[in-house]
């Protein structure tokens, strides 16, 4: 965002997240966030439209990425290789401080309806614009919308893994999304 | 519900998916639901919450069949035979009126960022509900979460084909809901 407040909207994340750890997500007001960020409540309205919004933030820049990943797969890749291209993509949005985080976001999803809502429509907008994007390639109906349910299942299932393992060290989320959709590549032979 | 007034609760269902597709989910209140039913205030909160809940009630009901279904299958099935108990049981819940309701319910949704939230926590607890009782008859970590979301998927497209076609006819949910799952079964052979 812009040039003239660097770092704002990180600063912004970081002090909504601890502030809904530390007195629950319904109590926290945005003038609290933007306080404890340093920064006026205008600045907040900048960077989001309300507090529930703010967790959700970088919904429409994966969305982007997983579809442009899509979009570049090479002409003769299978669907789930297609998804996976996408994942890929998508998971280098991911870095560590969204690794650091992710316990103190769950926790927060974990205490709030409302969260746990906005976070499921999250989930089923990313199916539907991996569908999108494997249906302008050509690959038939049902075929995308199941290609694009092992590929939401995978991010979040290589998310978990990621972020509940040994934060340290360096390692990157796209190989645990991949080790995922190849799990569950191999758990549907098994499906009968 | 109660001996007292029966009909109230499908009475109120049916009035305020009329008053939102009339004038939309924000505007119309508990009040204008309640008075459009022909009931009172307290009987609306004896039934519902909120009228978010409302739109989306009947889903621990569908919870519970589907766990009720999953768990009485023959214990040789396979996971997707499984599956298909459980949606089999889910899909008796849905009656005539559902199917003629459902266009209305559809367009409420659509027009609100609410409903919608509402809805995909829906899908993700029904997934959930799934991946636990598959995981109770010992079907293992990735296979159970992999077939729950194939039995969800299955779900709503077979809900989708039965409420968009003739709804003159007699036929049941559950047929359909089957014949979704067969074509993932079949689509998941074409993954690569």
């Amino acid at each position: 965002m812009g040039r003239w407040e660097p770092g704002a909207r990180e600063r912004l994340v970081m002090a909504a997240v601890d502030l809904f750890t530390e007195q629950g997500y319904d109590a926290t007001t945005v003038t609290q966030i933007a306080e404890r960020a340093g920064v006026t409540k205008s600045t907040f309205f900048r960077h989001f439209p309300d507090k529930r919004e703010l967790l959700v933030a970088g919904q429409e820049e994966l969305s982007r990425l997983l579809a442009e990943g899509i979009a570049e797969a090479p002409g003769d890749a299978t669907p789930l290789e297609t998804v996976a291209a996408g994942l890929v993509r998508a998971s280098g949005l991911m870095g560590p401080q969204n690794r650091e985080f992710a316990p103190r976001v769950r926790a927060a999803i974990a205490a709030s309806t409302e969260l746990q809502e906005r976070d499921a429509l999250k989930t089923v907008s990313l199916a539907a614009a991996m569908t999108s994007a494997l249906a302008a390639r050509g690959i038939p109906d049902p075929t995308a919308a199941l290609a694009s349910e092992l590929g939401v299942l995978a991010f979040k299932r290589g998310f978990a893994e990621w972020t509940e393992g040994d934060r340290d060290a360096n390692d990157e989320l796209a190989g645990y999304v991949l080790t995922a959709l190849e799990e569950l590549r191999a758990a549907s032979a098994s499906l009968g």
